[in-house]
């Protein structure tokens, strides 16, 4: 089977790198192009010579990995030259004819591409790193039950600050409670993508979020501590079905088990857990009943996996899968 | 002045080190003995041998670091002998007649010792190293308003684990989500501790409280990410107004500024704050909004200086201010 | 083809369960025992009792990861009943009887197993985690020129000290210059390894060792700073000649290059190239003139793979391939 | 008394920082002018308005952290505008007319300054990190002993990378070993420091060194492994002596013993020995024999302090003792 052409934009970046990683041996893309917004122009990179983020690529679709500062404009030129854009940047996330897409979650958001008017071409984006485990934790449980709000607490990884990213010196031995713009993200992202997409545009969902982002010394693997009340009674082992009953897609990097809840009371943790199904699963712990809340517990993700790179492909073999890609 | 003749029990494990660190070259305190419960019995500290943990040591006041498998039996049999015991062990800490105390909060406990039927002696207790922070967080909150809910996520220090502790094999790289038996600690001992006393006894505070421990790859310095719910409108500036105008008491060990508020966003950080005021003060940042709750916040302290033997020290310095030491 | 029955003496220790992991999928050898001389037995790991480490296994080979305060005794019994004991402790590693084997270096001091004398049974050891990484970089080169001496300094990475092992308290933000008994065994063991078997005998070889050996805060990967004094004139590209062309063996957990020459300055590092040729292959850098002796360069090999378990299974495959394990 | 005007030229580098913090209460030198090079100038700094390099300063001294980049011109323009100028930075360091000052160990090199030519005023300039250290250790055995090599591998800090410095995403559960440029400064800068004056210059001294640099997971305090061999017997007990013996300098803040032996086999450790006397006393251990070397010891001291900003501070201190302050 002949293999799709695709080009990565920010191919130098910290997200262009694992896209070049992942796709390496993907069985339905093949990169054609590197392409960089910075002084790498001209470098060489896998055999290939990075060229300037210009439409004029041998493919039809790019992965974005650029950084944010010049994601908005560059990806909407690819897109008037009629390109797919699949996006990792935050710059159109919250655009309303754009999807927010995590597959396993809101595949049919896919249809606010019918009214999506920036050319020939489309944007397609995945969530911030943090959203995704999250939101992959609460979208079994608002299938099933009514829930009201969710506080959430993360300790994420330092390869979320991209590189160089946070110097040694300020993270060795310490912890830092504040990770610019991240909260924001939290508290808004998932209420796009859990909600109902009706008469062409997406009605936000309307669970109420607080965030707290810390980073600490992890190298990958972003942890959330989530509470959440519902508007009705739920048992423990009716969440506990919910997760475990979460069924995965027939989609070449997608998880068989999306969520994987761990029994042991010291689980998940970032070094264990991280790589589970190729680091595209999301693993949850410690259920257990909130004095406050109704439910507390432990969410854990591979960020620049699942949390980045790896939801970027996964968006684009859904397209495929569903017929967007068709050239 | 002469100094008063103190001894410390489980002088060999990390509180009783600390115990004799900050007590080296106290104005108030002199250390005549060291016991201990284990093999390291006649072993040489400091120039004095170390005895067993009987109650017949040369003074009348111990402090007492020991592990709780034996500090409960050990401590009430030195109570009964006369001793005053000043306990950093958990085992006494819920009794209702033992002081659970923070001496800028609940000074007034003291008073239950007038109950208390260990025997000649009594026993006064300080809180886990994560509930004294947190609690002196909200004291200057609940002197003014009528709190309804404080949620709490923690990420504790290596040296809260005691020595040997974690192994760094389990904690370099990763974070683990769970610590024996801290939630319901930092769940119950603040109630205790925020309570009136009444008619001899505590009355405990209403305030609900809900706690989530990690543990991370820090020193010293344990951090809690906290959100408040109050039962009235509070401002800001308020609660800023209400911290920095909480005043420190005159005993020796005791900050000028028990809470310090820091503006950066980024502060408080284990590794730049935790030793403000010889690590004695607490360092509290990022005051704002909570969608969930009314307010969030991030609360700094030294788990081995203010939430272990520094509290016992200045305990004692309260006690003998008081005329609890009189002999 | 039918796989051999395996046992593991001290399955439950660090080493055992390294043991497991990497023969749960060996195409030649299948786990038909686990053993312990601890509390664990009667545990279920992997779905198999762990018994005690008596000689009745179900099995001819043992692989031994016991600890070295019993290994002498028990893989001595083992033997005596007839079993081939692969051996990881260091208990019998200088006895001259015992080969001290990494297969690509001195395969033929197998023919020491005809003068064994434990019993029907034989034990076969490999060396030191720090030794065998060391040993085949020096191997090259002692094939084609004199060597007269070898300076060592060791960066040595916490798996190494087994689990609990080192304490996290005392190793973050820190290095200990000290690891008991490890400088010895570098000074001695390659002897041993590099000695030539003549007349049923080991002669051991003659270059002069000095090691230092510090451990600091990596999960796995042994680092050695190496400097060489030959006593003939030898040129760089000579070296790394020597390096890149010797060979693998061709047996299944065999690298098929024992030895990686890194270009780049910065490299070998324990985080990037510990798992090359999945841990078995020793990875080299910076070779420069040496101002005191002739050459200095950076070595790097996985411990817990290459320089233990991997090692040991590695030997049972070279005896399994000579015919040692016929049965 | 009267203080000394002084001013800090890259005040808001790493050591400028530190030669803030450190002369923040010093009792003969205050703080008049904080310059920049760069986009900080006009920035508020310890309530003083950060200005230009330029040699318009409102003081006669001027300690200068400025990078390397930079600090040859600007220094040498302070020189000739009749600045003393003591400098951390390395351009000037091997300027056979500028002294190479460890106060302890070379004193008498301020002879140089007669022979300087920059103009009026004059620059000093102190030793790298990494030499200081091991130079000190050095010296009580070059004072008594004739030595023929010493082979050095260290360990280095973090902190000894400036700000930002190493990424953390390269260090966590990592060593670098490499760092640009320092092992040549290890294996010449000794010998000039080493060396002696005679007719007004210095004759390097003989020794012969070869060095190999690391960085580690270390916030402050490098490590150095030693190996030395001497022309003549020496005994393990005489080179103690020589160390303990080697007696500190009336200045404010020379250490009152430069050297301190530790008899405990695990020690020096950075986190342990690197603030010992303030962070100006280099700590020693592990002395034993070397089977290719005579003898071998672990050598540790606080890069940013010893081994830059308060080293430059007691040269100042020194020279405002022997009268080149004088104004």
């Amino acid at each position: 089977m002949k293999k799709i052409a695709v080009g990565i934009l920010g191919a130098t970046g910290t997200v262009g790198q694992k896209f070049m990683e992942l796709l390496s041996k993907h069985p339905q893309f093949e990169i054609t192009a590197l392409a960089a917004s910075d002084r790498s122009i001209g470098k060489k990179l896998a055999n290939m010579e990075v060229v300037p983020c210009t439409p004029n690529l041998p493919c039809k679709i790019v992965f974005s990995g650029l950084d944010s500062s010049v994601a908005g404009e560059i990806e909407e030129e690819f897109a008037k030259a009629g390109y797919v854009v699949i996006s990792n940047s935050r710059n159109h996330r919250m655009n309303p004819t754009v999807p927010l897409l995590i597959p396993e979650v809101n595949s049919d958001h896919l249809n606010l591409l019918k009214t999506q008017k920036f050319g020939k071409g489309v944007i397609v984006t995945n969530p911030n790193c943090s959203v995704i485990g999250l939101t992959l934790a609460l979208k079994p449980l608002l299938d099933k039950w009514s829930m009201q709000a969710a506080h959430v607490v993360t300790l994420q990884a330092l390869s979320g600050a991209g590189y160089p990213g946070v110097p040694s010196m300020d993270i060795l031995d310490n912890v830092i409670p504040y990770i610019d713009g991240e909260e924001v993200k939290i508290e808004t992202e998932p209420l796009k993508i859990l909600g109902s997409f009706q008469n062409d545009q997406i009605i936000p969902h309307q669970v109420r979020l607080s965030a707290q982002c810390t980073r600490v010394a992890v190298s990958d693997g972003h942890m959330a501590c989530v509470s959440v009340k519902f508007n009705e009674p739920v048992k423990r082992e009716e969440i506990l079905e919910a997760w475990n009953s979460f069924r995965g897609l027939d989609l070449h990097s997608a998880p068989k088990k999306p969520i994987h809840y761990l029994e042991n009371d010291k689980h998940p943790q970032p070094k264990l857990h991280r790589n589970l199904e190729s680091g595209m699963a999301v693993s949850i712990g410690r259920l257990r009943e909130c004095p406050l809340f109704d439910w507390k517990f432990i969410v854990l993700s591979h960020n620049t996996v699942r949390g980045a790179a790896g939801c970027a492909i996964l968006n684009a073999e859904l397209m495929l899968q569903a017929g967007y890609l068709d050239y």
